[in-house]
């Protein structure tokens, strides 16, 4: 018997191919519909959240548009809104039920903002309150934690940058990413195997850098929530600001590094935690990143680094599911929380 | 001998009395001078970075105007900087000498947006590079760990928020608070004590909401810094959206949670803590919340909340510290680290 985790994993590449053969049109009249605007205000919780961190630099490495992430506490707790003026106002949820999130584009309608929604679920009180809405289409998640509405998040987010981008080569690109990710879950069975080295692993890092931190913050937030790790995450630079003191000898980090601009930098950080003794897990397509690791976690193919956190988070999630299934917990109803959660 | 590190500590009611009283005239010449703009795009890397953190949320909540935190490798690694239309984009920089910050606000100039650096180095590449510099005047900061640097960075971004609020109470409140923090300080031995107690303690949770969140970030990153605990920081509204999954029996957590708007979510979340098991140490001003708490950490005297992140600071300073002395660590030279951290 496989897990509803396990199923919504393997179902990513198909899911990510229809959303982008039924969306993109869509998405396309979305954007030629908006009013200009300076920057974009997204308000996000969650796996959500680091969906909007991603949007943070491939909106404005492709798009030119710097991202804000919201503080949705000061609609709720602290009845002090900010003035919009000159903002794309987006809510990102799997759900569309928090209050925070919808909070933050009501108030976003009062001012006269445009307003997108990215849910999952089109008759949800977030969808309600946008101008715009794109629904992930991937039908209902059932495992507790998210998977396949997270890929579905970057994909809608990777298809606004490349209508923003008026490029049409980032379309094309954008159209071979479900084969690479097909690739890249085939070979799943290795990671698989590797899984029981970790069984009594406490802690961890997991690093990334520009494109890949969102994935960073993803990847731990699945080793927390499917196998209790304590796993924190930076970017690169963050990390050499403090918290590399942390790093002793056997200490694990997992790298997230995908050939690009990104790479030389995290290749030097990962030797410089090779001499400090920590014991790497590397997901790369690159061999010289590969061969630094006691556990390589291969990308099948390479993809244009913009596109490389749908792919790069596929190992991650497979490690967070084997962990858990090597620690006898239920991959599918972690403790202490819940599909929908409610924050104000 | 006490070492540079508690003597840092001990000088934040003295410096930022001198810094408010130096600095108070010449931010509000700053802010007359500055031409309109929708939001600020603020560049900045570890305790820096959570000096913006604070800034997002009051300068939003006093002044109305959004903070987005800039992604710097937008300029470094992918030669991507997006348009900064609508910005006014500062630099937080202790040592102003990291090139990614440098970076944003070169380019800010070349597109003729309003630049401000707030440094505690007047000649420092990032002050020069910008059209105003607000200097933090502390004196060197000694110890790798940064504490007066980091209180003096919030005190200058507080008075920021005061000036622009336009409200004279504001001002008021602020001038108040170095007496706040000497009284906070005044305690420390009691937290001092404490401090044995957390010996074996290899990782902990910290968590804060609105305001503090940003000294939830701190408090993480001293303790990561100065005992090489992997200390993991949230808001509560993020840590309800999965991490609360890492909670089980004994789990140390430290809560920020002072009097204010966000005070009665935390006490929602320190009760479901106790419930789950976890080991409470809190930092706040209230009854209720300190006796839930195995180490009850007191704020010596009530502040408004929108300045609470800098009295709240003061007893996780010097819980780390403290920690780091029963460690046998040497708190102004943690492994691995240097005071300028210099990163693309």
């Amino acid at each position: 018997m496989t897990t509803q985790l396990e199923q919504e994993i393997a179902s990513q590449p198909a899911h990510i191919a229809a959303l982008l053969a039924r969306e993109a049109p869509r998405i396309r009249e979305i954007c030629a519909g908006l009013p200009d605007f300076d920057y974009a205000l997204i308000a996000a919780r969650g796996s959500s959240d680091h969906a909007a961190m991603y949007a943070k630099y491939v909106w404005a490495a492709l798009g030119g548009r710097p991202v804000a992430l919201a503080a949705p506490s000061l609609h709720t707790l602290y009845d002090a809104p900010p003035r919009m003026a000159g903002a794309l106002v987006v809510g990102i949820s799997q759900s569309g039920q928090s209050p925070d999130i919808v909070a933050v584009l009501a108030e976003a309608q009062r001012q006269g903002r445009p307003t997108l929604a990215i849910t999952n679920d089109g008759a949800s009180p977030l969808a309600a309150v946008a101008d715009a809405v794109v629904e992930l289409g991937v039908g209902p998640e059932r495992s507790v934690a998210a998977t396949k509405t997270y890929t579905a998040e970057l994909a809608v987010i990777a298809a606004f940058a490349a209508t923003f981008s008026g490029d049409a080569r980032r379309l094309e690109e954008l159209q071979r990413l479900p084969d690479a990710l097909a690739a890249t879950l085939a070979q799943a069975d290795a990671v698989a195997r590797r899984a029981e080295r970790y069984r009594y692993m406490d802690r961890c890092v997991v690093i990334g850098r520009g494109y890949n931190s969102a994935t960073a913050f993803e990847l731990a937030l699945k080793l927390k929530e499917l196998t209790y790790v304590m796993a924190i995450p930076y970017s690169s630079a963050d990390f050499r600001h403090g918290p590399i003191a942390t790093i002793g000898v056997g200490a694990p980090a997992l790298l997230v590094m995908p050939a690009g601009r990104a790479f030389d930098d995290m290749l030097d950080l990962a030797r410089e935690l090779r001499r400090l003794g920590a014991e790497l897990l590397v997901i790369s397509d690159q061999a010289q990143a590969l061969d630094l690791a006691t556990t390589p976690l291969p990308l099948a193919t390479s993809v244009a680094e913009w596109l490389s956190p749908l792919t790069a988070a596929l190992p991650g999630q497979t490690l967070a599911l084997h962990l858990a299934l090597a620690k006898g917990l239920d991959p599918d109803a972690p403790r202490a929380i819940q599909k929908v959660t409610r924050t104000l």
